[in-house]
């Protein structure tokens, strides 16, 4: 979708912007002030002469104001680590060639990819050192026939969509960083966006992957075979594990035939029964061709039309729908949109409709769904939910939000991906109040555990989140995910300080 | 599919006889005198009686000839345990005290979905209880607008998919035993079938699922949520680890909504070459709509129509493809198929074929692919090979076998999902013969292994492929898939023998 450009556009300017406002960004060490270093080496000459010596100088940084920054800072100016080194390997035997030193040497790594994580988990917390695998950016293999391509962790995912659709295949997942992110990253955080509904998540698609464990060992799980039952799939486990199992260095990914046509509808709706209604017959009526089902609620319509001045093809209501069909034959497709739409009108389903006649008028669509965040942003401060809940409790959160904040907050928004049932809910003010944050936390996240939702859909936990991981997972779940943390990475080198609550010896 | 059950009826008969047959089955630690009993516990009166407190009557099976035949020998009457109790417990509290029992007692367990397998995975091998989750069969939510079934482990696949037809549903997998197979079980083995080229794999439908450990831990990771990014994915260990790792007593399916037009194409083919080509413009000009492209080649062809009587549409050709497609619109459908069968008519790519007009005619095409099992084994001693290799690789395994066995067997032919790179190659003579085996084994694991294949791309490992994983797997990954098992179940009481060669302490 040339749509998402936009939106890629964006976290561009932000990321490029790091440099110049980095002295605005408080270090997470002191916003977080609870937080205790753990008990590694401290970066010595002795460290980076072995570095050096088996890198290249430019795959050793160490310039703190014009390397260093852009690398410890999140593009949202929330977090920011005190690194003093980023390490830029070129291959797979490099990254295990420095794990296996850290791992000896008791070195904390902060692996990192495009760094437009949202929960703080791509940049350092305390002075880890970056393990960023932006070097590895090869396109190894495409096989139109198979529909299999191999590549380094690194490739950002526009680059390899475009190399994709030369081949006539797509990529199976899309996301408004495509600009930015690298695959590894979306691998590793398990990254969903707006076609998980029709090509399903990366546990599917990941045919296989190649990761480094903390000791340097190298896990060849690079699997191109669609089926493969020869023991356990131990390729799942690095899959949203947000680097602290294992760096995923190389991925082979199912990629399904590139749809010839694309169509965008863009829906206004009087109430949520008719919302949960256009999703019914939407899935119906639309089936196999039906790619994404988006919902604006008028708060997220009026921001992203008023403070971005986009037009909308309709007028206000209290809810909008944008539908993406792809498919193969774009008179059926047509068709099929078509007599949806007719069909919606007609029982009043919805009370206003356009189809987009060109890519055009799909990207202006598109626009105002992934240009809310943008909008948002505008504001001041945004509080940022993204929770997954049963679908007919979808907007009700927004609900309870609102009715619980009053006039505390400028706005309390509700947008997102409706067919998966991943919310997300966002409330601004005008700068961070603490205030109001305890007004939200952890009240959201307890409404969201009692409907059995996730408090992270798909952005992880990364360090900002982590602290509420029970409020999805079960206690023996977490129980055990410290233990194959032990199991893998006993001296807690890789990513330390996320997803997990505490410290890991607790 | 309708046209599936006359396979699942042929599943159900080899069951029933199994009871009538069971003298005549070689016991497996006979046939695999290499293999050494661990070192579990005997059974003994204070065991059973244990049981028999915490069970009701029928709960608890001890009448070896009644009772227990059927469970201790697998369909295929090719491995038999010798195993003297059978435990059926109906709840996922009962699995866990069961468990805690034994884990502490010592005693070996091995779990039973529908006993549909192909590899002995799902019988004892000595005398290991056995615990089949058959009772636990309970569809427990259904719902239509989220997609999302929630159903005990228990439930035969056939029964799910009655009960998602009624609410517009499907199930994400199709394969010929499911008027037997439990979806527990196949959640277990990864059991892959003939909608993976459209729906994926477990690993991505599977939303939630509850696993009882070793330990009688119960891992509640039951969600529902299709995104859920809150630390490690712990419920993709258990989907294929084939019981080893614990017992999975229900899931949670993302289920797609039902297609209201099914048509099934066959063709008849020149080459191989054309069977590749037939499959690209398949997949490009069907593209949403495919729903299975499987390879039946000459060999199984004859065999399927002259044991079985079958009739073909389309005489004799070196190679056939069936093609199904699953879609909302049929009209739409059948235009998108017509044009297609017109232009590989046209352009030579196949040389003849034929389109089902209605059910009939689909189910009889589909009886042409799936009773070649029960053909194959009609010809005595059936050498079972179900591999994944490569698509361009696809059939030169079943040429380089022929040329390798020259006279020895009756038969050497190939067939299987070739949208999936996932052939079945068989092998048949008159009776079982060593010479043959000798020839066959371990040749065509290291051919795979060559083409990085997988030796068993659907049917898992158990018993009878264990000591070729590594043909597969890399050493890296078997080490720590035995560090995973450690973890999970120190004592080795869950499905021992299986999944890993030689015993686990070495």
């Amino acid at each position: 979708m040339s749509s998402m450009n936009k939106l890629s556009a964006t976290i561009r300017t932000f990321h490029s912007s790091a440099a110049r406002f980095k002295k605005n960004v408080e270090f997470t060490a002191v916003r977080y002030p609870y937080l205790k270093r753990g008990n590694y080496s401290f970066l010595s000459d002795r460290h980076l002469g072995f570095f050096q010596s088996i890198l290249s100088p430019h795959q050793v940084l160490t310039d703190e104001f014009n390397d260093l920054s852009g690398y410890n800072v999140d593009w949202m100016h929330s977090v920011r680590g005190s690194s003093r080194l980023v390490l830029r390997p070129k291959t797979t035997e490099e990254v295990g060639a420095i794990l296996q030193y850290c791992n000896a040497q008791n070195i904390a790594v902060c692996p990192q990819g495009g760094n437009t994580g949202l929960v703080g988990g791509s940049v350092p917390v305390f002075d880890e050192v970056i393990m960023s695998l932006g070097l590895m950016d090869a396109v190894i293999s495409v096989d139109e026939l198979s529909g299999i391509a191999i590549v380094q962790a690194g490739c950002v995912l526009e680059k390899l969509e475009t190399i994709l659709h030369l081949n006539n295949l797509t990529l199976p997942l899309d996301l408004g960083a495509k600009g930015s992110c690298q695959i590894g990253g979306n691998v590793a955080t398990n990254a969903g966006g707006i076609r998980l509904l029709r090509y399903g998540n990366l546990h599917g698609s990941v045919l296989g992957l190649t990761a480094v464990l903390a000791n340097g060992q190298i896990m060849d799980c690079l699997s191109t075979n669609k089926k493969d039952n020869t023991g356990y799939d131990l390729k799942q486990l690095f899959i949203g594990s947000e680097g602290t199992l294992g760096v995923v260095t190389q991925v082979a990914l199912h990629c399904p035939s590139k749809p010839t046509s694309v169509q965008v509808g863009f829906f206004g709706i009087n109430s949520f029964d008719n919302v949960l209604e256009t999703l019914r017959l939407s899935k119906q009526n639309l089936g196999e061709i039906l790619s994404s089902c988006e919902l604006i609620d008028a708060s997220s319509w009026n921001c992203v039309t008023s403070l971005l001045k986009l037009k909308s093809p309709v007028n206000y209501f209290p809810f909008y729908i944008l539908l993406e069909t792809s498919g193969s034959n774009a008179d059926h497709d047509a068709e099929k949109l078509n007599s949806l739409l007719e069909m919606l009108l007609k029982n009043g389903t919805i009370v206003d409709g356009t189809i987009a006649v060109d890519s055009t008028q799909a990207t202006s669509l598109w626009a105002l769904r992934e240009r809310i965040a943008e909008a948002l942003a505008s504001e001041g401060y945004v509080y940022k939910y993204d929770v997954s809940v049963p679908i007919r409790q979808f907007y009700q959160l927004v609900d309870v939000m609102r009715a619980r904040l009053e006039k505390l907050p400028i706005r309390c928004c509700g947008y997102g991906h409706l067919g998966d049932g991943n919310l997300h809910l966002n409330i601004t003010s005008q700068e961070y109040s603490s205030e109001l944050l305890n007004k939200i936390e952890p009240f959201v996240y307890d409404w969201v555990s009692r409907q059995r939702g996730s408090v992270s859909a798909e952005h992880g936990l990364g360090l900002k989140k982590r602290d509420y991981i029970e409020y999805t997972k079960s206690p023996t779940s977490v129980h055990w995910m410290r233990r194959m943390k032990k199991l893998f990475d006993p001296n807690n080198i890789l990513n330390p300080y996320k997803i997990f609550p505490g410290t890991l010896n607790e």
